[in-house]
């Protein structure tokens, strides 16, 4: 079959999509499908065709069916200093958006920060779950289950280990009882990879040798106790992926200089906006826009961009101490990696080295970036609202 | 200045990022601040470097600091029969992702529907909200505000409506009183486009007015009643964006062949993941992925990924009809658009065109699109989950 | 059949514990039921025996299978000043618990209260809800339904209302569509009554409508969005029962005297526990202990405890304006009564009777004492927490 | 001072209510209050003031300007055969209630399941908690808080339990950071007590350590992540007081005679209502109405109303076993006693006589029997609400 056949098949639904990488090489098939779709429709696909990543390579782990490449602009943001744990020192961030003014934004939060001295980070846990459901005759059933897990953890942590070679079985807990349900939380350190596929490949190992042992019956490997991308208290309240703190104190001066407002406008703002308003919509998150900085920086590193949702959580607060701005972001829900997944890919590649922070053991520097970036971007926010309000009282002072 | 004097003045820091555009075109700064990246840190840029999108277009509406362009794989799913209010024919989805398996797994969903006879789509509100947190006195001062909102809605809409050619004031509801605080919802119509920009300004003009005639100071035009890109309880019970609802009856048989399960297993998936699991995380979304594939269509349309938090929620339902499969889903808070913002970029103006959907007066049926879509990717997911517990039952039962 | 005989009957099985009440006056069957557990269990009731509200009436209306009554201790705060819209005057809240201290907190609320010139109080919303669950064949059926309630609410109205001399139906809002599912929410005002038999009898006359009209099935006459006795974001964001606001300006020296603290330590308290402790642990309810009050208030006038749950919901603010102490609790969904359900019963009526709202006429101003007196017992323990702050500050200071 | 002189100084405001105390014995000082309230509103408080309650003692643990006490009508239901680990015969349950047929419903549960044998009762944990709110300078020093805690676990366990002979301090989990705040949640055992007060003085305890061994302040001694009597997803995933699991399978023709409907039709009001239903509500809690038995059997055995809060979470579940119904209820949080506090009052502790659980090592017992009543309640109220929906399946049958 040569090319245009192969496109006449597609039109009159002879072939399906996925059938072409059969006949093709992966760049054949994506040119394939792509002209089959401008020549349905009559449309030019031009800008889609123009990549240079190995579409080889990217079929093979993570797409189907390609007809070419997103282009999203990026831009930078920095110099953003960083005083973490893993960081230390000056970078400048990756950021791939399409929001106006975003990185405008972060980059006058970095610069408010690197001129304060830098942002502190520290993650406070770092972990992978997955949660399964299974299901027994009754409650008292579904506590043996539980019993169970609990009795032969060490068993466990050897089976489930034995599939990998970077994952460890931390704890099993929570093990959720609802009925003749069970929801064990399985909570595995996964290294720099983000670790989902991980944790699921030995998570079923655990299962069949649960089924092996008991009668119990698991319903679904995943039982959304886990709970991946999908905003959970659980995930709050536990963690998940990387837990982060990023706090500064920064000087009354810059406040005024940086951000054209005060230390006291800006408590304000964070108190009505971030949780007052927050709890009155019934919000799970409490703050600006964690989200726009996650997801901008999720893109440029290759990271999933599903995972935004759960990067959107957290509580930002403010203090005024004596003028000066304590200002904190606090994210409990970052899955992230700097090895695997959407991280092989070209450009992520070049994001993450953008950073310095490609391959094995930086995934938690990684994180403490990604803590203050979004701290940069916060707070550029919230001062620009409570700018925004000062503005108006003195030109209302002014109108008397 | 030439292009090495500035990349030397930015590794010197003699030059901020933002101040190489007064010297250069679009074109010339993202090389130059790529290249100064590249020689800072000693790394290559290469693919960030290769794009066709209009840098001196994107700079004035979409990015600063621009580098070059994020390139993100792109599959196709299809064709996808939908038959909605809006959205009455097949379709191929792009979709940009790097999470393997994903597309396939869209693509078998979207198999599974097209065999049934299509997926069904309505569109149940569709607006844009903003909600600004405004201070008085007392709860009584903050009562008089919202009577004022109340007594002056159609002067308010007028000027409202003033600042824009396609937003409507459709009503201010519900208008929060928390103690001093009062946190009006906003509620316009905003044609094709996402309308966030459009409801800011438009919000920022009634502020005005409210400023000239008492003495209600407005904290901050963003309360977080909104809610913009936060998973929140009032977005749920309220609406924001397009809310979709998309269902289909799944004959027994197509449900055998095509998901290898049946429609008992995959309600009873429903219940225990995403139902009961869900209630028992305290998760504010009950589904099981649809952030997968808001994510995937949403980048590669020109969406906000930032978005894709609103996206994640809602709720999915499944019911066992005689052997057949009732499935639907159901996503109140879907902020899109076709014109505007990110869709103006050539490859998201490529993405829309494949489903047919560029420009105005298609915003509703593309929201069509998306609901089918992630019903497709939610559909082979539960599916799967259920022939995995399947398969496993009928080894046990084969073990005796 | 004599008294010794029914008791005989019981010990051995041979009578049920409702069929005393045929051979029986009430409260000879009371006396007969409750004889019975002293034999049966060698215990003894005199306690219990003691009662002098009307046993044959609270029969009928209030409790089944009667032995006696509860006694509870009840205890009085007060003068506490409030000045609303319905209540202006000084009242002493009568008050069960058996919370050792907690009327002496709300009495030292209501001493402060007082001493500063009263506490502010509105009620700005006033209804009563019932949301069944109407199943469908599909989501377009489902949106046939909602509109089939929404052309003809005119009439819906007048059959509602017809079944009812008090209740008044409002609107149907919101209409939830999930699925093939319709969740309408008929939200009613009802004088003074509590009103959830009032709207479940208007809406059940509705559904019998409906069920005239169409094929749709209602599943059950509450389908839980009411939402009644459950905490819910939609009775924060809509309200339920009795949405009220309380708030004061407590002059600084009156903020040292009678609680022993600052403004500002009061502030710092609320922020750190009321709304970020709350929003950190996943909370629905961004107060101290309104449930305390709620509770105790509710007891002493014959409200139902398990609305309870209702009250315990909403959010307390705190401003330092200027060494002076704005403070304010917010409570969306107060289920009250002043006449039917538990009012009616003696001692619930004396309770009214003391605060001089017994019978018609008078729920909002009971809503108003009843936030009056939630803000007392908030004040009191926030102080309280807040000066055993400084307590150890000034320890600390001393210590070097 | 005599009995008329301190009314008269009450009337014209020359004495506070607390002060009759100082100069009256606490009957005298009851009656004085309460003639005083009699004369000022020229009421009559007859039944307040008929009480057999020693309120001398009250006045000392329970109660403080008391008047009298309230008389709430007490029923019961049974017998109710329970199965569990510390409860395993049938008991008579007395219930406090002003709810006309909420106890008739509750025994008409009951009576279904003891005809099916008993419900199995388990508890699954069992600890209380107090999480006070911490400051410290920033992050990194509100991480070197949380390491003191777990360094000196052993040491502080050690204190804790120097201020209690029952308490138990069984770990400092989770211990959150949000910024620079620290909310430690110390989990404790308490035996019988319900142990709220033995928590904050334990936790009292090792804060005062702190005090002395860092800068950190505690600014208040709860932080709202305990959680108390507030709705709150930690204590639903933790769990908090008792958690408790009730579970039965009830054969197909019990649930046709006893619940005139089927299994199949209370599942789907189960699904409808209780977890689409109250998701789409945004509520916190998946059951029906928990909320009534927890309040009625609180109030009948001396618990905390406003504990019934806590006690108003968790979910149903139902399932179709071949036409047999398995039902189970899921508690997570329910703080229950059966010594100290409301317990000791007189008819409180009549209550826990009639169910064989007063006084020491019976609270585990207790807990089972709250359990058990709530699954006869939600099971009695589900099951008429499928009753309804059957029977008017039936007459639309019968129509044609």
């Amino acid at each position: 079959m040569n090319k245009q056949e192969a496109i006449d098949k597609l039109l009159n639904g002879e072939m399906k999509l996925y059938q072409v990488d059969r006949e093709f090489s992966p760049e054949e098939a994506t040119n394939i499908r792509r002209e089959f779709l401008e020549k349905k429709y009559s449309i030019d696909l031009v800008n889609i065709s123009n990549y240079t990543l190995d579409m080889e390579k990217a079929s093979k782990r993570n797409i189907e069916n390609s007809i070419g490449v997103l282009q999203l602009p990026m831009g930078i943001a920095g110099p953003l200093k960083i005083n973490g744990q893993y960081c230390k020192r000056e970078v400048f961030v990756p950021l791939a958006t399409s929001e106006g003014a975003l990185v405008a934004s972060i980059n006058r939060g970095a610069s408010t920060i690197t001129a304060s001295g830098g942002v502190n980070t520290i993650v406070t846990s770092d972990f992978m779950t997955r949660a399964p459901v299974i299901k027994t005759n009754s409650a008292s059933d579904a506590l043996l289950i539980k019993q169970w897990f609990v009795d032969n953890f060490t068993d466990l942590k050897e089976l489930a280990e034995s599939t990998t070679s970077h994952g460890k079985l931390l704890k099993i807990d929570p093990i959720l009882i609802v009925g003749s349900y069970v929801y064990p939380r399985f909570v595995y350190s996964t290294g720099d990879s983000m670790g989902m596929n991980m944790v699921t490949i030995a998570t079923e190992k655990i299962l069949d040798k649960l089924a092996q042992e008991s009668d119990a019956k698991h319903i679904a490997l995943s039982g959304n106790v886990c709970v991946d991308k999908k905003p959970a208290a659980i995930n709050v309240v536990e963690g998940r992926g990387k837990s982060v703190v990023a706090d500064i104190l920064i000087p009354k001066e810059i406040v005024n200089k940086k951000l054209k407002t005060t230390a006291e406008a800006i408590v304000e703002v964070n108190i009505t906006k971030n949780l007052i308003g927050s709890a009155a919509a019934g919000s799970m998150a409490f703050n600006a826009h964690y989200a726009n900085m996650v997801a901008a920086i999720f893109l440029a590193t290759g990271q999933d961009a599903a995972h935004v949702v759960e990067g959107s959580l957290g509580i930002t607060t403010a203090e005024n101490r004596d003028g000066d701005l304590y200002f904190s972001v606090n994210l409990p829900d970052l899955p992230i990696a700097t090895v695997g997944g959407g991280t092989s890919l070209e450009v992520a590649n070049e994001g993450l080295n953008i950073l310095g922070v490609a391959g094995s053991g930086k995934a938690r520097e990684f994180a403490e970036i990604v803590a203050g970036t979004v701290l940069a971007g916060e707070l550029s926010l919230i001062g620009a609202l409570a700018a925004g309000h000062l503005a108006r009282a003195h030109q209302e002072l002014g109108r008397g």
